[in-house]
């Protein structure tokens, strides 16, 4: 079918589509700014404002849902340049503790919750999973734009986000096995190990590697040689960790590890790759509060569900993150606990393969997407206070309006 | 309808599209720059290869077209911050001359082909207006990477370009009238005088407003303002040059124009800007090359007729664009001429849209098709040769291996 470019595509009808989403987006940014509020919540309340709930300029199409994932890929690519294997190994024990910890609490509350509403067996289930994956897209880009991604806890929120996607995998092809009649403990184990094994591996290997690799890609005749090599390694590992099971940004998130020693000190891959997230990121914000369903709020139940579901997955993942790092400073604690809050896209998705199959109710649906949105508004804010205490003692929260080339590149975007 | 994220996209085969075609593209890039053969041609072959024509990797589908669209949006963007607006009407009498000349010529050859092949006269007129239009997109890419836009014949030739696609665009609204059964000629004044009016003032004001607004943006609280405002500008303008008739990639270039004083000397707007280029224009000539089909040469009659074609195209754009710069040395007269061959994407979708109206043969079809593949990859190879003397006395061409700040800047993407 060589025959596509297709004068039947209104180009003219989708360019106004992005336009609009990027031009709300960063109008919102510059107000929250000036309110001294964080951006990320005012492009998510773009996306609430034009989407379908509120204006219905733009809806959430399967094209805008692919420019949003590779734009929280290229993201989470830039949050691991700026990460070193041995910074999240050093936090190892912690960030286990964590990402275990805030696993298990929210997936009883959900289970709990939606058991005590009426849900049947496999729908608590599926409302347990779906409380159970932390969007660390929402919690890099904001410690990324105060630039505090070096901090401990940053790192410690980082490792817990991999390790919650890992076990959220395991969770999730168990409740789908459930879903689908019976749980094939073998298959369930492959996949498990499947997932452990390509993380492990690539992020422990891939630094080594690439260290080596680095000087010989820096000689390549191509223009910007080692950008290069990082969107093709970027997009690579994203697709090699889906078939491996695991989320897409964890590849990504590989891939930028990978490349942090040798990118050291390299601000052009910085920025280059700081223009893409600066361009793309936006619409994995805006993507997010489209997905917002304000219909819900005609149904009193269904506004008392969500906010309890809403509740619920704020405070277990905040306990269940904070006990991961007991022993730590009060602050600290909180500035984990409140990091792991966002749950943004990944509890939709599950969510919708619960729909998909049939077992989860539109009710609890509009929860757990209700949850989703809500937890990445709260969380934002919540970050930036806790961990405004460490900066104001640097004065850096003051130097925001500075324009130079190093802080601009250490801003995630 | 706000429930679409949808677990039922699948993803990872996406990913793996988008990474099949950038690794390819990049991969050929470093082949052919190491055959000191221009990269672009190694990106459009890279299309052929993985495309339907050879492997079938990766089929040419409606997203792949959007990126690609994207992708030329942000090259010209990229070109026009490189020009300013008096760069181009210092050149405007020959830029117009070869423009009309350049469009003249192509558009009777193929009208006098189509006749003499048989072709109805409503056919004819579509391939001759399937001949008309440069693609600037390849010229721009090949001169910017050998960091030559700011040369006169370069500005004429981008100057041409814009004239060219308004004259284009004023012939297809004639020919497309004719193909439904009569043409609207108030209809088409409309048309080409909103298009001209369009295009005059945005390229004429632009700079203006923008030199004057350029201090405040900078004052804008959120990240990388500047180049944030260029973002919403490039996209706007490409939207509403669309909506005005014009080629999206017309107000790229004016989005460009129009900032290119506010940001001269502004390093990092450029560098964020070929971070995206970098990471999107591979689309763009990998998606071109995509649309060739090889089964054309199954048919004795459709081979000949293509190359017919494609000389014609070829010659009648060489000799038109280099009359309009008759007074000028040999050498700058090849250069426009060359630098106006390649047909690209818009050769392709008039010739589409003659299918569409079904009033063009397959035939016919499949032959422009070839010319607007094979014109891209002829042009430039001789851009790089006629524009080559001039580079070698600066020793410019041996720099390719330097890596620095200011030389990567310059090259677009």
């Amino acid at each position: 079918m060589p025959v596509m470019l297709a004068a039947a595509v209104d180009y003219s009808t989708i360019l106004l589509s992005l336009f609009i989403i990027l031009a709300a987006a960063k109008i919102m940014a510059e107000i929250f700014e000036r309110l001294k509020q964080p951006a990320v919540v005012g492009e998510i309340l773009a996306g609430v404002i034009i989407g379908p709930s509120l204006l219905g300029w733009v809806e959430p199409t399967e094209l805008i849902g692919i420019i949003a994932e590779v734009g929280v890929i290229f993201l989470l690519f830039m949050v691991g340049l700026e990460t070193k294997p041995q910074d999240i190994l050093r936090v190892g024990k912690r960030a286990f503790l964590v990402g275990t910890l805030g696993v298990i609490f929210p997936f009883i509350a959900g289970y709990g919750i939606a058991m005590w509403w009426d849900g049947s067996f496999v729908e608590a289930m599926f409302i347990g999973a779906a409380l159970v994956a932390t969007s660390v897209g929402i919690t890099a880009r904001v410690l990324g734009s105060l630039g505090l991604l070096d901090r401990e806890t940053s790192r410690i929120i980082l490792g817990a986000a991999v390790i919650d996607d890992v076990l959220g995998l395991i969770i999730l092809s168990v409740v789908s096995g459930i879903g689908r009649g019976g749980v094939d403990l073998t298959a369930v184990a492959k996949t498990a190990g499947l997932a452990i094994t390509f993380t492990v591996v690539v992020g422990l290997l891939g630094s080594r590697l690439f260290n080596r690799l680095g000087p010989r890609i820096e000689n390549l005749k191509s223009g910007n040689s080692l950008f290069t090599f990082g969107l093709i390694l970027c997009l690579g590992l994203s697709v090699l960790s889906m078939y491996f099971g695991v989320a897409a940004i964890i590849g990504a998130f590989l891939a930028g590890m990978a490349l942090a020693e040798t990118t050291e000190g390299n601000h052009k891959v910085h920025q280059l790759t700081s223009g893409v997230t600066e361009f793309l990121v936006p619409f994995f914000l805006v993507n997010i509060g489209m997905q917002l369903n304000l219909s819900v709020f005609k149904d009193a139940d269904v506004v008392v569900l969500a906010i309890i579901i809403t509740v619920a997955a704020v405070t277990t993942k905040f306990i269940g993150g904070g006990l991961g790092v007991l022993g730590m400073s009060k602050r600290e604690i909180a500035q984990v606990g409140v990091g792991m809050i966002p749950r943004g896209e990944v509890g939709i998705v599950v969510a919708q393969i619960g729909l998909g199959m049939a077992v989860i109710s539109q009710q609890f649906f509009a929860s757990v997407l209700f949850m989703a949105v809500a937890t990445t508004l709260i969380a934002p804010p919540l970050i930036k206070i806790f961990f405004a205490e460490d900066k104001d003692n640097d004065g850096i929260m003051d130097e925001f309006e500075e324009r130079d080339v190093s802080e601009e590149y250490s801003r995630i975007g």
